[in-house]
């Protein structure tokens, strides 16, 4: 069993997985769109028992075979048994047991089908997927904080190619997300509104960074961009928890994660990239600070010793001008419709 | 001009800087451990004026030529020209000019020859250099932050493999620092101890994360270590500032330096790194809540999206395990003596 320790000087966690050192990679073998299904992918038809059992299985059309599967990740990270319970290690170290969930979701049986290359209903059915396995999760009282997100490529940290996400349930909240609650925190204590509403608001006011709005959904690069190309998806409504959108919601959503993934692949050619979907913390759903979002990384510049040792990013391309770029990309129709 | 941007949700700042964009990279196209000076080379001698004119010279040995160098970096997220005012762009969105300095390095006059290759004494000047700009910048009332850092190989970033480090000198410290320094201050409030040097002083007694020791220094793995093989040298005796440390614990650093990046070499094999030169805010020296220190990444791990959205690293060696393979080659004389 893996180990969560936390770091006494940022009080941030980190999780100790020896057993992932054994994880497979195929990755780096294959080219960036992989051609075919592959006897050796575990992620393949015809390959299921070379995974753990299933944990949720959406049949593929007409009720033949599977559309999506989640499974446990055979190095997962954290294990659903045993209780969190802190242990001190003297006066200023402290620990407690890898309990938690660590999931990959197959998004597709066929290996070299990404989200960009999928239809709309296709993405729908990875979203259900997700949105699935978020509800079951947070019933289990250990579980405080669940991420769901995607490594695509290998400079985006994919050791597997076949497409997949992953989810982690874990059992405290990252420190981050506690600093950021702060700040939101403080927002609604001096306006009374969501700091992420607000956000959303003031980019669609904006307009030079918006990418693309629907009726229910805001894409748009954020103002503090980390990295070029950065891209939120948001809600419009006040929805903290991804377990709160929906399933009309879902539809609408998987369109708009699949242009603005296809467009991006339009302007940027084929690019590794991460993609985050944000929650609030479990116990925080209720609250008014918090919007769940869908946070797009394209892995353009690598991460130096600036951005690790301080946290401050160099960007080196303004939002207001790559927004622009997809904008007109997606006007062309470069992303689909 | 570059502009500091900040994030309206976690307070962090992010540099905006399109000019780099336009700088050159050259290694990729290089071995690990690139064999001879280059004629297209901008760090080697006899292409010094193809590098902005220089801030810093140390002679060679017998007075002859340059041993280290340091210049503004050609391509520099700051520039040391303007006041940071901050302009209020709406009510959410808040900037500042890219007012400051970003130079570079250059650590040795010979293309191939990396710290763990050098002699103490071309260590020790490296170090006189690092502290000649730091205390000349702290100097510049607009600097409130200066970190000092090495990217080495394309993992971690290097666009040029000629051997060099960096220096920013930013008019606004990061939110992590100050993050940290909260945590340190709550520790010093409570206890009257300084967070940092608790922390060597348990990592001494603990043992099993220990590396080296000598009578002013001490290199660990850290409890909390971020990925396999992280590294931290830090002084025994009180210094929040690099600013602060004597010429002749200079010499000591060198060489403990030197033999634990030579010594991490013989473990790991030719790996990219970065590592990274902490201090204390430029306004914070007189305090008694940090340390200043060095921390050394390898970069053998690929940081994907759980890390990047989260801030929760996974490593998959707990410190304990590395500490005692690089203890051992230490005692075979793997990094030298």
């Amino acid at each position: 069993m893996s180990a969560i320790r936390q770091d006494p000087t940022t009080r941030e966690w980190v999780i100790v997985a020896p057993n992932r050192a054994r994880r497979p990679h195929t990755a780096r073998d294959e080219p960036a769109a992989a051609p075919a299904p592959d006897a050796a992918c575990p992620f393949c038809p015809g390959n299921e028992a070379s995974t753990p059992p299933g944990l949720l299985r959406l049949p593929g059309p007409g009720g033949s075979g599977w559309a999506v599967r989640v499974i446990p990740n055979k190095f997962g990270a954290l294990t659903p048994s045993g209780e969190p319970v802190r242990r001190e290690c003297g006066p200023l170290f402290r620990e407690m047991d890898g309990v938690g969930h660590h999931e990959v979701i197959v998004e597709t049986p066929r290996h070299d089908r990404t989200m960009s290359r999928m239809t709309d209903a296709e993405v729908e059915l990875v979203l259900r997927a997700y949105q699935a396995r978020y509800k079951a999760l947070r019933a289990d009282a250990r579980v405080k904080y669940i991420i769901i997100f995607k490594n695509h490529g290998e400079r985006a940290g994919t050791s597997l190619s076949h497409p997949h996400s992953q989810l982690v349930a874990a059992p405290v909240p990252p420190m981050q997300t506690r600093r950021k609650y702060e700040v939101a925190t403080a927002h609604f204590d001096d306006t009374g509104r969501c700091l992420y509403c607000d956000l959303v608001e003031a980019e669609v006011e904006a307009k030079d960074r918006l990418v693309l709005e629907t009726d229910r959904f805001v894409v748009f690069q954020p103002y503090a961009s980390r990295v070029p190309f950065e891209t939120w998806i948001a809600p419009k409504r006040h929805e903290p928890s991804f377990a709160q959108v929906s399933a009309e919601d879902l539809v609408g959503l998987a369109r708009v994660l699949r242009r603005t993934l296809a467009t991006l692949g339009a302007v940027l050619g084929a690019h590794d990239f991460n993609y985050v979907l944000h929650s609030a913390p479990v116990e925080d759903e209720g609250k008014r600070y918090y919007l769940w979002h869908i946070q797009i990384l394209p892995r353009l510049q690598t991460i130096a010793g600036l951005e690790l040792g301080s946290g401050i990013f160099i960007t080196t391309m303004a939002p207001e001008e790559s927004a622009s770029l997809v904008r007109d990309a997606l006007a062309r129709g470069a992303g689909g419709r």
